[in-house]
């Protein structure tokens, strides 16, 4: 059929990525996987402490509606634990902590009012964003003129609800409501259903985490394709991708390869440092270089036990201080110890990454000791890794949009250029910015080059 | 006093590397200037025309007040030509073509005192920018959460005023006010003493050409810095910069080269291409994925003679139609061939530059033939330079910001890392974005290098 040793080579070995390789390879394809990285899974990275707990540094939760992250886990076998909830939350909000139980948060009759009111707003806004073409989304001009916290500003009335909003644009995008448009903000809710699931731990997005860690989702597809015959080589970053009328060459330090097509499952701005010839499409570069990443450290604290439940308390802590902005349970339901996982986020994840690790570690301490008491000073473990500086990243969770962005250039997103078809959970529908976007773009990817290979 | 065989590399031959190559090579260093290009001038750009012409495809103007590429000018014993002002401007706004002379555009009283008010508080706003820290100004973050086009919304009442404002926007910074934040348009207006300066041609930043093309600047600092001993290596991408205690490595295609120190004068989005060992802080490289480049095509259109003359027009239009946004009169006093210069800026050249040059070069014969007649749509040749495309580029004039960057990271942007040094007109206080920006920051650089040598 084709004279090309590979039918397809696909850059990145994350979740898209071998989603694509997955389906392709069952398809009796001949599929070459490269991974600058010395490992499979991209943004998931499950790292084991020295107790032997296994931690997950990236992504981590899976939630109701994630069905082909939910029905891969199952295929895998994977045991799913339910994200702890038990006890009570702490909000510490302009100077002011506070504890509650259940979903509605510490705040004023007023605040609480304020709030559910604009959420309210906002999912009906979302609800009216096309998902398969948010910049052809009828009030897509006007949304893409301002930023979340423009839309903030003009419409939630109480400053703690508007430190609630604050804490959510952190906790879903990893970015400050200043930098981010109002039509991908919207197009976010509207690929995940709503605000409300985002936010959510029990019904939403942080309601499941995976026995041994998320990265095992990767593995697994990464076994799945090695078993069709598909090869995948880590370490092996590309860099530079020449298309000509019979194929594609895809260089690497280590030598050229030859395919019919190539998918990039990649975010964004790291598909441009790549070289193109012939170059790409002017708007295809200038979305690359307009979708710069969301800043986020990620911490595991491990102690010799959960303290914080003989408390009362369920771990779970959003504030408007730093370094952390929040944290959650984060210990296996099988094991002595205690784990809490915190989240320093958007500016001031960007502040803390140039700080050395030991500083770091000693105001997170003092912070939490602050909100959980003494014993929250006294680690055993401490766990980071900051997604800033990750040399493959450049930053997390995905590729953000500045206003004007995706009303201009946010058709391109993912059509194809001659051979070159992308991937990434930037380019999803559903799910946008998850693990779970990323599986659907593999595998809307791989359909794409089936047809024309 | 040092082991290393070059005191200094610097990392672009356009007019800010070559002024630090220049000043540095002058106070007796070793200075080894790396250049991706097979040329020096960076964003400026002179070809010549098949009639002889020198035709600036880049930067081409000069104007009061930018006394330092002035002064290179006269040193080098280059000629300035005043940019042709005689006869009448054309308008053509919202479907209305109209002509005026001098200053005063075609409009309505209210649409001028529209125009007036709000240049008026446009320059008392950039009054109160600090040049030296515009992230520092009193109302910095206020004018970061906007852009230039929702202050326009809030401000100009008048639908043709805006589409003046909007056209400045394209004329002065190659974007759509959507996508500037309010803050760095005004540090732009602050670096540079006002709006009318840089929209003017008399007594502003078009008021002069230079006979034989604007890259002599750039070549002119070249032979000067040559004659005291400084190497220029074109056609020499740099790839890597290692850093350790005693020096630094710059390493290319053909080999490493070892310096004290490395200036980068490259625009930010380009600088974000490189490798660096140690990594970059966060911020700094925070920063150079936050400043995408402006959007422009820049076309020269060659008569037999400059026949708008005598119909008695100045060959200075503006409009809000496509492709060309503006073109002036680009006739040297010497030839009998006549010249417009033409502009097609923002979404529109994004949109152009992936359209054949054979389907530009149609449209735009068929757009001027409309404004000035007949005879514009004849050219005896077409000449283009598509900034978008230009792989060392990849956009111009300059690197802009989207809302919250400035605010956030502005602080960073002259900040040396280590043994490296920023250079490139982005890092300009006086007239950032223009050659004058650039020399200044060469100059700048050299001095700051020099102290630390």
């Amino acid at each position: 059929m084709s004279a090309n040793p590979w039918d397809c080579i696909i850059i990145g070995a994350g979740a898209a990525g071998l989603s694509a390789a997955r389906q392709l390879s069952r398809n009796g394809k001949r599929v070459l996987v490269l991974e600058a990285r010395d490992r499979v899974g991209g943004r998931t990275y499950t790292q084991t402490a020295q107790c032997g707990m296994p931690v997950d540094v990236g992504g981590q939760w899976l939630g109701p509606g994630q069905n082909r992250a939910l029905a891969l886990a199952a295929e895998l076998e994977l045991s799913l634990w339910p994200q702890p909830q038990h006890g009570r939350n702490l909000l510490r909000l302009r100077g002011k902590l506070s504890s509650f139980s259940g979903n509605v948060p510490a705040l004023s009759l007023f605040s609480l009012l304020d709030l559910q009111i604009n959420i309210w707003r906002l999912e009906a806004m979302a609800r009216r964003i096309l998902a398969e073409a948010p910049h052809n989304s009828a009030q897509a001009a006007d949304w893409d003129r301002i930023t979340f916290a423009q839309w903030m500003h003009r419409h939630v009335r109480s400053r703690r609800t508007r430190a609630m909003f604050h804490a959510a644009t952190h906790a879903v995008l990893a970015t400050e409501p200043e930098e981010i448009s109002m039509l991908q903000f919207l197009f976010y809710l509207r690929s995940a259903g709503g605000l409300i699931p985002l936010i959510s731990a029990e019904g939403g997005a942080q309601e499941q985490r995976i026995r041994g860690g998320a990265q095992q989702l990767s593995e697994g597809l990464a076994s799945m394709a090695r078993s069709r015959g598909a090869q995948i080589r880590l370490a092996t970053p590309v860099r530079q991708i020449d298309q000509d009328e019979d194929g594609v060459n895809v260089i690497t330090d280590s030598g050229t390869e030859r395919a019919q097509r190539v998918v990039i499952a990649m975010a964004p701005s790291q598909a441009a440092n790549l070289e193109f010839a012939p170059g790409l499409p002017t708007q295809r570069r200038q979305l690359m270089q307009r979708m710069p990443m969301g800043s986020v450290i990620k911490v595991i604290l491990i102690y010799d036990k959960p303290f914080w439940r003989e408390a009362g308390l369920s771990g779970e802590m959003v504030c408007d201080e730093a370094p952390l902005r929040m944290t959650f349970d984060s210990t296996p339901p099988d094991s002595e110890q205690g784990a809490l996982v915190g989240f320093i986020l958007g500016a001031e994840a960007a502040r803390w990454s140039e700080q050395p690790k030991a500083i770091r570690r000693g105001e997170i301490c003092r912070q939490l000791t602050g909100y959980f008491g003494k014993a929250a000073g006294h680690p055993i473990e401490y766990i980071e890794k900051d997604w800033c500086d990750d040399p493959f990243a450049q930053g997390c969770y995905v590729g953000l949009m500045a206003p004007g962005v995706m009303s201009r250039l946010g058709h391109v997103i993912r059509e194809p250029v001659g051979r070159i078809h992308w991937a990434g959970t930037e380019t999803a529908t559903e799910w946008n910015g998850y693990i779970e976007g990323a599986i659907q773009s593999g595998e809307r990817v791989a359909r794409e080059v089936m047809q024309v290979l």
